[in-house]
């Protein structure tokens, strides 16, 4: 392992891009040199070798320089963008930690190697039946976000019609697999037919379809829904939430967990929701929610989903991209509809 | 008392006005001979003389002949309109009510005289303290209306920030003063500058502003409230609601009551809010309610009310408008913001 300097790879943020997909003009790779020499490491900082790095949609939300509605901050411009990722010690400053551990933070750089204060680490120990990128997926942030929405703000239960979209993303295709084990009739739009036919085959969900071909999500839901819709999981926003409105049951729940159809867009530019008035008549439940203000159940949900997990009943999948070079890629194919799961980049292989 | 046939006059539905304020083309008055001999009554039925009937905005989503996303069904061409109201008994072939009875329906039609089923009548009892029209304002409809979103769903506390929309209306009113003696900070918007003066010099409001002035809502709000918005009771809907979603605080709750400014339009002309995601980031509740759903609050609802009216706490405010033949334009003043408080229909002196 490096014990003195290394050529350290790290992706920051040249210039904001409030609208459309951010491109190699607003995300940059440089490469700064970091020592590893134990009298250049803080007291109670660890020094660790990242290997996985979680890709998410709302990292985009950092990027607009603008006030978003979303209440993480923008990143300055010029520093290192961060988000959760798995190391391996390769320095430690403090007792707690030591050479060759596995550790996971939410202040990850998006680097080869990063040094945080120990407090900012949380050390796992990962066995033979969980693999690393599990840590990121269906038991990590991903998993525990699938939870929330059905089961805490959904709160559904055996016979709910459960609809979920963008159902085949890294928090969707965890949100229908539970929503199964509740016994739910569970259908997901996706933007493609290979993520139609994965859904209903590999992952148990009763119906799914393509909003790219099926472009009258009225229609679709219509379709889909003759019975309507009880809980609706959003990671989509817009005009997808509108239609959605023209189809809930009475008392129906909707779970707020992103808007990715928004995310490209400034605010006055996004589409309008104009059939709120279905939630006074139908009195609807709509929660916004972000996972953060959940970590105090992360206990009750890792009971809960290895238990799934081991009973084969919930199924991890991630696309991964390899090295670190390949940040940008990954984030872009997020909008992209490209990728069936979780978007992991493996930084060290 | 009338004892054989009356010239009953009741309003009915002529057309359907699917957009706009409903004229005279819409809504006509008919005069109908209505027997009140004792042989003409059905057993369990009774027949009573009107005497108030309420006035409210939901009334005109029953005109409109198309789903427009609230619950209540649209009512019948050629059929009487129904409203809450206030009656005397004049005939009962029902041993539960008796002739000069007081009693009050959610099915009482829109005229002079009534027959209905007994178990669609409730008898109230008013006493010295309690003016008839009370039991249609603060301690009726529009009182529980206030007290749900206010208490039930606002949660409101000491020191919340609350504001109110149509703030100078029949459940505005009441809301506001609800919050006050809850101990928070209440700022309404009101469509005229005399409703601006009287809410903060009569009913205790920290602020209130004309909206037809301060037409940036969004410079408005961030002036009224520096420290943000804990509870939105929102009676409008639209624009406001857009502007609103703009200055939540983290965790806020939004209590969608109703949508006055979007009653008059088909749902895809309707004003789309464009900021949900702030939903999302402030991790903000949005409910929408129907009183109805409450009812089985109601004996605790009115034990609270009567306190604060008898302890000068709370005031009623209506206006009365006299004669059943002025229902249109009592109903018309509903949307041109010329009224203060609950707007009631006086059919007999």
């Amino acid at each position: 392992m490096a014990t003195a300097e290394v050529e350290n790879r790290e992706w920051y943020v040249a210039s904001y891009a409030p609208t459309g997909v951010p491109n190699s003009d607003h995300l940059k790779l440089r490469t700064v040199t970091l020592s590893l020499r134990a009298e250049c490491i803080p007291d109670h900082h660890v020094a660790f070798q990242i290997l996985y790095v979680s890709i998410d949609p709302y990292m985009r939300t950092q990027l607009s320089g603008l006030d978003d509605g979303l209440s993480l901050p923008q990143i300055p411009l010029g520093q290192v963008i961060r988000a959760l990722g798995i190391g391996k010690v390769v320095r430690s400053k403090d007792a707690k930690f030591s050479e060759g551990e596995i550790l996971m933070s939410r202040f990850c750089p998006v680097s080869e190697f990063g040094v945080l204060p120990s407090n900012l680490l949380q050390k796992i120990n990962p066995d033979d039946e969980v693999a690393l990128p599990d840590y990121l997926s269906s038991l990590g942030m991903p998993g525990i976000t699938a939870w929330v929405g059905i089961e805490k703000i959904g709160n559904a239960k055996e016979g709910s019609n459960v609809y979920i979209s963008a159902a085949a993303g890294g928090v969707g295709i965890i949100a229908g697999q539970l929503a199964k084990v509740k016994g739910c009739r569970v259908v997901g739009s996706v933007g493609s037919d290979h993520k139609v036919k994965l859904l209903k085959e590999e992952y148990g969900y009763d119906e799914a379809f393509n909003y790219r071909i099926e472009t009258d999500y009225d229609a679709a839901l219509a379709k889909y829904f003759p019975n309507g819709i009880d809980v609706y999981f959003d990671n989509v926003g817009g005009k997808m939430l509108e239609a959605v409105l023209n189809h809930v049951n009475h008392g129906a729940r909707i779970a707020l967990c992103g808007m990715i159809s928004e995310y490209n867009k400034v605010w006055t530019e996004r589409e309008g929701v104009r059939n709120l008035l279905n939630i006074v008549g139908k009195e609807v439940v709509m929660k916004g929610f972000m996972v953060g203000s959940y970590y105090n159940h992360f206990e009750e949900f890792i009971k809960e989903m290895e238990v799934h997990l081991k009973e084969g009943k919930i199924k991890s999948k991630y696309k991964i991209y390899n090295g670190i070079e390949s940040f940008l890629e990954s984030l872009t194919s997020l909008f992209t509809s490209s990728n069936v799961g979780k978007v992991i980049l493996q930084v060290t292989p």
